[in-house]
């Protein structure tokens, strides 16, 4: 499949959102541990100014304000509202694939890699909402395709059509069918739980918000890539792996994960 | 079916976005007529800035200087921000929702109405890329569901469950699936054939902005409702309705559609 964008190899990676991890947090200089926690603080506020807003909707000085952080101390640490734009994108696009090539590094079946890949998408959305309205805002922008889940998304599904596991009329539809279902799915588990249709709202309990709510879009997402029904719902129940580098990196972040 | 929301009676209207459609225009005092044009030229420019940015990002200000209108003026014409907004929402998920109702009046087969309604929404998003642009931003929003188009789409996939003609596991995943698809595919023509990914540049002629995009689309949506892929295709290719209504609404706004 040569004419799939390669994602990058996966790194070790020593950053995180928040910056560097340190060995060990409480031996770090005061300044260091200073310029660590306001770098933070301003990253948080973009993030939810941006997943609400979109980039070109949020200043700098909105970002500064939320962070109660001075104006000029936003150039410490980045070099423009772009530059804080591609390190939120670097998270949520390409820090995140990272990781789920790192959950599915022992699997080999395509379904079980694309489920696995959903059911911990619809995860994570669900346990930071804000990561998952920045997804879904910039995710049907023009360059989503380019940045690390996209990529993925092209691979992985590339990947089970030539192995014939995956049986779609082509890998266009497949890849508009599979983006959607996903993104729709966030947006009913972060709004429409909220909506007027009763028929949804009654729902909640077996349905938005449910416990099996990621397993049975994950079983929608097989049944689109050609599987039959039991088949999807089968592998879209199995248990899940874990990977030790997301839980390092949720005890960077001191959130419960 | 007691709990889908009831779509509004079809009415005969005498609005569009644009205003009251004059019998003749030329016999229109100039006042009025021109009263007219500066109530379009704000809802041309709050609609573009809305679609780009959100309701919640546009100020009023920016409204009156991208119609070119003082500022006092747009208080001639609407209450509000909140107003203008509503007369867009009223225009892209109101209006439009009847006149699917109107091409779809004399089709009983729920698959059809449902192709229909897929493949109209993907052609009005590609003659009108500001009006689709509205659609997948707001179409994901917490009263979204409540507004015509998502009204139409609940109760059209019950119609087609409780006939038997769709089959999917739950009324949920199938109003979140066909949602989602109906949204990427409007993504994928408004940005994705500007994408880096080469797959989907490469596919342009027989894929996104092609000449099938929009039957391929609701051939998927009818294979998510449990429809066999031979019995979708054939489907979204029958040849389409068109409406009186359509063409009068086109018409009175001078545009080519």
């Amino acid at each position: 499949m040569p004419d799939i964008p390669k994602p990058r190899a996966n790194r070790q990676r020593t950053q995180t959102l928040r910056g560097p991890v340190p060995a060990a947090e409480g031996r770090q200089p005061r300044g260091a541990r200073r310029k660590r926690e306001t770098r933070a603080r301003l990253l948080d506020a973009a993030l939810k100014l941006m997943a609400e807003r979109g980039m070109d909707s949020v200043a700098i000085n909105d970002i500064t304000e939320a962070a109660d952080v001075g104006f000029g101390s936003f150039y410490n640490h980045f070099g423009s509202k772009e530059g804080i734009f591609a390190a939120l994108v670097e998270w949520v696009f390409e820090e995140f694939a990272d990781t789920l090539d790192q959950l599915a590094r022992e699997l080999s079946d395509p379904a079980e890699i694309v489920a696995v890949s959903v059911r911990h998408t619809l995860m994570r959305a669900r346990r930071e909402p804000v990561w998952g309205r920045l997804l879904i805002r910039e995710g049907f922008s023009v360059h989503a395709l380019g940045w690390g889940l996209g990529q993925r998304l092209l691979r992985d599904s590339q990947r089970g059509i030539s192995a014939k596991r995956f049986v779609v009329p082509d890998h266009l539809m497949c890849v508009v069918s599979v983006t959607g279902i996903i993104f729709a799915a966030i947006a009913a588990e972060l709004h429409f739980a909220l909506s007027v249709a009763p028929p949804v709202r009654r729902q909640k309990a077996s349905g938005v918000g449910g416990q099996n709510f990621a397993e049975r879009v994950a079983a929608v997402v097989l049944q689109v890539l050609g599987l039959k029904r039991a088949e999807a719902e089968r592998i879209a129940h199995l248990p899940l792996p874990t990977s030790r580098s997301e839980t390092r990196v949720c005890r960077a972040k001191s959130r419960s994960c």
